[in-house]
């Protein structure tokens, strides 16, 4: 008997924002895998008996972290258990789930994705405001502001990302922010393109700043960073309204 | 007294892609603003007794539409009523929010943004491949392939959609993929770039073509277009293992 994985987006982390499907899967599951950034009130989701597995806080470099993980969801669903692999956001965005694919099919046991809300649609829909504009904004893009050694990569298209017609969400990029920035003005992206971080959304301590690109790097430059944020930029809507 | 207006994302198709929070709008709802790409079984959760309103159909402009819906919002709201604005996919992308979030405000109408799963991701998802790769795809890219006329946008930044190391997701773009691909490739785009497309997510019919850019224009320039579709091209996952 052979078991099999499902993929469960968690959503930006509010645990309303959880689809009906994932909700299911956890309902489901004989074992679930979390990330921290999952946990809390989504895994009471989880039927009573279920097997909780935290795999976020193991020590060691990255690689050998996303060893043990995808280990674990091949041994979990060789005893023939259903396994959900629950990830924050939407699980298919920035996730590392290419690597746990690879490691099922590797092992021919089955897999789905259940997809969800990503923290860039969050972050809009918190603070109000559409996340393209009907006449500036017909790209929408997604970067992510942290390599695996938590730098910002340098392979990305700084002219793409410098698209003032554009609306770039940038993920894990808050320590990164000010590199990031004086790459966009270095290719001519105004200082004053209108700039959203937002903060913890949908917890108590939710937090947004509205400024500008050169703004909000001079303040980031200065921050402790510590809670994980959404930074949006470009032609975003309710700057000039 | 004064109303409320909700806009729910309605997500992708698949009613159980509904999150926990749009579901619960929608039970709670005295009147639903529905577009067709919404409607079905999503409405189901809908009290009894609510009034649910079509307002997909109507013809004329597309700016006339959406005056329609507008008055229609500020309307229902200012009865006192809890009114749902249910939007298809993620409510803030490419949907037409920002105007009818003017309305409210120059009317004084208070509202809510519940975001949802966006169409590319349910596609990825279903296909079983992630929509970002870890090494070679760190920008994720959404356009839509239609303006207000239905036709190509004029004034996309093609350069950044021609980015081989990008993925990109395409709204609306089934009819105009032809033209899109051609600048693509005048771009310098390789013609045998992996693309995928996904038609009818979620429902019986649906269906995945994976192929090139160069084939997938070809194939679609003889087609007639009737099902919505998402296409996915680039550095995408699952076409080279």
């Amino acid at each position: 008997m052979s078991g099999f994985v499902s993929f469960v987006s968690a959503g930006p982390g509010d645990p309303e924002l959880l689809t009906l499907k994932a909700a299911a899967r956890l309902r489901e599951a004989d074992v679930v895998l979390y990330d921290d950034l999952a946990a809390g009130a989504i895994l009471d989701n989880a039927r009573e008996g279920a097997k909780l597995v935290s795999v976020g806080k193991r020590a060691g470099r990255p690689s050998a972290r996303q060893e043990h993980v995808s280990r674990l969801l091949v041994d979990y669903a060789a005893t023939g258990a259903k396994v959900v692999r629950l990830k924050s956001g939407d699980a298919g965005m920035f996730g590392r789930l290419e690597e746990e694919i690879d490691a099922l099919r590797g092992a021919g046991i089955g897999y789905e994705i259940i997809p969800g809300v990503t923290a860039a649609s969050a972050a809009a829909a918190a603070a109000g405001i559409p996340l393209t504009r009907r006449h500036s904004a017909r790209r929408l893009q997604f970067v992510t502001g942290a390599n695996a050694s938590g730098d910002l990569p340098d392979d990305l298209d700084w002219m793409a990302l410098a698209d003032p017609n554009a609306v770039t969400a940038v993920y894990m990029g808050k320590r990164t922010f000010p590199a990031l920035a004086a790459h966009l003005m270095a290719q001519g992206m105004a200082p004053d393109t209108p700039a959203l971080l937002a903060e913890a959304v949908g917890r108590v301590d939710q937090r947004f700043i509205r400024t500008t690109i050169e703004k909000l790097a001079a303040q980031l430059a200065q921050e402790d960073v510590t809670a994980t944020a959404i930074i949006l930029y470009g032609a975003l809507a309710g700057h000039d309204s």
